[in-house]
């Protein structure tokens, strides 16, 4: 597994993953099925326990989406070292705690051990790169390569440079995120939260307002949802949706017929909900007559969702290609 | 056509379609395909023209569902009189306009003509059965039956019933819609918008932000959707998502560690943006690049779209079965 020729990957053999939490482990386990050599480096004693156990887990779902995975590991090392452990690696993927002076702290290390040719991401999830850059001598290296969870199986990357970020690293970014197989979107500015989880946080706040008003369950809220919004959005994002929903004259219609009673109808009237101690209690009663309460059940729910998930990326024909 | 063994259909042979509009020739070709006569009551005098050009654009999905579409429009008649159009029908699905004054003449005037025994349905999206039925003698038998467009092809119909509505044409309507092959929902409250449409609203509301900041395009935020939440949601909604995101401890995890931060961070921080000029002419803009403009483009975009939707509905197992 150590030597690849997946086009695209040629120049990088060897990765450093800086935290391997559920995150890392996924990186990791997608770059070694992609034939680089990974090491993984977090302080935590019982970390090689943890990754591997991460990497078995993972594996079958490598399988079906038609990656190699025997000798997943081989490529496999650990170096709780920080510095020792980036130097001669050609990219750093962190995911490191999410708190900014760890992070500028991390980073002043790499980029001081890592080899200059090194590709640097960060797989924050709500901290700029301008802001961890600060600290850095280079900070025109860093970007963002956030993954939607988990990024071994679903496409998107946000790649988000930072306000000194060069070009040439937003393109090498996504063309290394590209050659793995993902889907990159390089955003074009820095916002908190990106674009993905804002989405998901926008709509997340409506569902507890109707799960907390009695208006549905979670159970029928998520069945409304892959019934109709989710089953769409698949295959046609909110604007492609509103645009082919709109008659002949397209999204501009759309917004004159449909849009302008959206926004005087119902965007004042969605939910500002709050986890309080009533809803959190709520929330977790539903929570468990719909999914159970076990970490077997959540292992076996997720099993068969990212069955259901490949089956679908095979359908739409966005299953990557194997190595 | 004229008969049918559809399992639980088989005291359905004749439906009123009032309003023979997008939803109306959407509905009528579903309930063609599975073996109902259908009689259109709509005023316009090209109504004909106009029905028999939606069922021959809706036929070829039907057929790609499995349905049967030889000979489908042999049982469509049409009465422009509605009190002569539902006399002896054993369901009535209106898409009048959305006006409340029309609806409660309309259904004053269904409920007298129509058998005793017939399902009386509203595709309304925006106006409760509760206000509706505020003229009738009988209001407990009005129930929404509120589809996601287009009927024929997405599963969800949201099961409204009015204060009034009685528990036997909920489950009536419940059973029906199932029988179509369709997925009822049966909402637990009036709401405005009802479910799919306030999630979709609260979603679209920080697309409309995130482009008018200029943070992606049009066709870059599809992407992100299609790439991440969309296909996550196609399978499991944002409760199940988050309860399996949410590491061993499920949705109480997922609240106490990413939720607090979600609705401290980024709930406060999601846009406001409105319609005004500067945004629809940017909104206006970007569709043109990304979808073209013409009505024959929309007519492709809607057919690929139709056939991406209907493999991903196959592998996932949800085409309905044919009669």
């Amino acid at each position: 597994m150590s030597s690849t020729s997946t086009p695209g990957l040629e120049s990088y053999r060897r990765a450093a993953i800086i935290g391997g939490g559920v995150i890392g482990v996924s990186w990791a386990a997608l770059f070694l099925a992609r034939g680089l050599d990974v090491v993984i480096s977090d302080p935590r004693p019982d970390i090689e326990d943890l990754v591997r156990t991460g990497l078995d887990g993972i594996a079958p779902t490598l399988a079906e989406l038609g990656l190699p995975t025997d000798g997943l590991a081989d490529g496999l090392s650990f170096e709780a070292d920080l510095a020792t452990a980036v130097a001669g690696v050609d990219v750093v993927q962190e995911n490191g705690p999410e708190r900014l002076d760890l992070k500028q702290r991390i980073w002043r290390t790499v980029e001081q051990a890592a080899p200059a040719h090194a590709l640097l991401t960060t797989s924050t999830s709500s901290i700029p790169a301008t802001a961890i850059a600060e600290g850095m001598a280079q900070p025109e290296r860093l970007i963002v390569g956030h993954p939607f969870n988990p990024p071994h199986l679903v496409p998107l990357v946000e790649v988000v440079p930072g306000e000194r970020t060069s070009p040439e690293v937003v393109e090498q970014a996504r063309a290394f995120y590209t050659a793995l197989g993902k889907q990159p979107q390089v955003l074009r500015k820095e916002i908190p939260g990106f674009v993905a989880n804002r989405l998901q946080a926008a709509l997340f706040r409506e569902c507890v307002h109707l799960v907390s008003q009695g208006v549905v369950t979670e159970q029928e809220l998520d069945e409304v949802v892959t019934a109709s919004i989710g089953l769409r959005w698949a295959v046609a994002g909110p604007f492609r949706t509103f645009h082919l929903g709109g008659g002949p004259g397209g999204l501009p219609q759309f917004i004159e017929h449909l849009g302008r009673g959206m926004e005087a109808g119902l965007w004042p009237a969605l939910g500002s909900p709050s986890f309080d101690d009533t809803t959190v209690a709520l929330l977790t009663e539903e929570a468990r007559e719909a999914f159970g309460e076990g970490e077997d059940d959540i292992d076996r729910l997720a099993a068969a969702r990212d069955r259901a998930q490949i089956a679908l990326m095979r359908a739409l024909g966005e299953t990557p290609q194997a190595a």
